[in-house]
């Protein structure tokens, strides 16, 4: 036991929870922290329904309903909360983080580890993108539905021991872990595709993805749009490969209509990540004075829906 | 009766209804093509609530299911249906017009003349534009909320003795009626709020005049798209104040929240105006040379919200 890795979930949701259970099947202690379905949690751990992984229940080391309850600090710190403008992750990472911790970053965006880097200097910190579809069904009820892979890598460069390490565990667990010495690079391609999708899928109270495709001028205005993010990434030092929209497109096109996560969040009547998928690359592009009017427009919409409903 | 001025309202919905009932008062004959509420009018004709005409009921002089069962041609046959792909006008207007008959539009949109011009070249063609708050309450129930004029000239310009004559019976019947000599100039004024307001409330899933004014960013994106459609004015030579736009926005600023009439025709499952109130302020664009990359955005989600209606 002494020498088992030492894992903490922050935000154990769908998400956390799903990669925590990976990382627990091979060993690793792992703890959450899991505010709204705590009581159940705590008792009985989290009911996972997995066809890849197969139906399980994982139970966590200990369960904390707060930060300030964790006595010690993790080899590794999971932190899979939303990225939103009245989320304090540092104040969520503070009581936890030791000498020798690793912050892991397992959420989605643009330019969202800067300010991570800043307020833990000394801490080697991995930036992670998600590729899965899996969903909350009920208190403590995991619903994975799709794929489950990660892509990580050192931030802002380079690939660690520590990465080498968890990503193994991963491996181990069943889920593909690609190891990257550019992970901004991946972020901004991951955007390519959610920066125009995710907002997008917003407008008219929810399109999916055919819906979004459908005709030939449907699609050339979310060209455009991706183009654009293509565009910010490259002045971004990230210039992403040509053939990355139309590929997108056609795979997009070729899969089952499905509803985008923020299309689910605004359904649900939950926070949705607008400033850290789409926010964010349009401040970068005004940094970098590259012309974004599709991403724009698409913005200023998402930011009058996104303020309609808080108004309600 | 001889004299009595012969009226036709084509598409005798809660508009047309409206303004043929203030000529009925006073002594015109108005007879109604009016398809879905056929039964009801034609026994009981409409039941109009209003505080500014007063609640009253309007019995046409003949009640049409269809245009082909007129025998007669009008003097005016006043056209009140929606501009839409679909509904050929030309073909609604066609067994109605006789030699002497002024062709009324009651319609909105940017160049929804000039097929009806090239159509009835030899007919008189009076374009007008409703400043009114009506809506059907239910079968031949009309509710009259807020304002009620006319804003007219003669296509492609100029003020004609028959529109002089039909300003007067509309203004003797309580609805003012605006004469102008470029009535092309005045539908583009209307334009610059109609094209942005429009399709962005439903773009936004049904947003009211609030939600798409709220913060300043909002405001900027709301007058980028107004600024946008006074450039397209102005290249089709229907400059507009540069104090237009500014003034707009504060007079929609400070009256109640209301929703658009697409918003309220996207929450019925109604068909929408788009192309008539926006796309053909796009394709002017393109025709001139203008970029209006907020306006192209917005037509596109525009576009992908109806067409994800219409598959749903």
């Amino acid at each position: 036991m002494s020498d088992a890795v030492n894992v903490l979930v922050i935000g154990a949701g769908a998400v956390g929870a799903l990669f925590g259970s990976a990382l627990a099947t091979q060993g690793a202690r792992v703890s959450v922290v899991c505010r709204s379905d705590y009581d159940v949690v705590s008792r009985e751990g989290y009911a996972i329904r997995s066809e890849l992984f197969g139906d399980h229940r994982f139970r966590p080391h200990r369960v904390y309903r707060d930060v300030s309850e964790c006595t010690e600090s993790p080899d590794y710190v999971l932190l899979a909360v939303k990225v939103l403008p009245n989320i304090d992750r540092i104040a969520l990472l503070r009581p936890v983080v030791g000498a020798n911790t690793a912050i892991v970053l397992i959420e989605n965006g643009i330019d969202i580890e800067a300010e991570i880097a800043a307020a833990f200097p000394h801490n080697e910190l991995l930036s992670s993108l998600a590729f899965v579809g899996v969903g909350r069904a009920g208190p403590g009820e995991i619903n994975h539905q799709t794929l489950g892979s990660l892509t990580m890598g050192a931030y802002p460069s380079g690939i660690t021991d520590a990465a080498r390490k968890l990503a193994a565990l991963f491996e181990a667990g069943k889920v593909p872990c690609k190891l990257t010495d550019n992970v901004v690079s991946a972020r901004w391609q991951k955007a390519v595709w959610n920066a125009p999708f995710n907002p997008i899928s917003i407008a008219g109270g929810g399109l999916d993805t055919a819906s979004m495709l459908r005709t030939a001028e449907d699609r050339a205005f979310i060209r455009q749009a991706m183009t654009e993010v293509c565009a910010v990434a490259a002045a971004d030092g990230h210039p992403q490969s040509p053939k990355l929209v139309d590929s997108m497109i056609a795979t997009t096109q070729k899969m089952p209509a499905y509803k985008t996560s923020m299309a689910l969040d605004f359904e649900n009547g939950r926070p949705m990540e607008i400033e850290a998928i789409l926010g964010n690359v349009v401040r970068a592009a005004r940094r970098f004075q590259v012309a974004t009017p599709a991403l724009d427009a698409i913005y200023a919409l998402a930011k009058m829906v996104e303020g309609a409903r808080q108004t309600r």
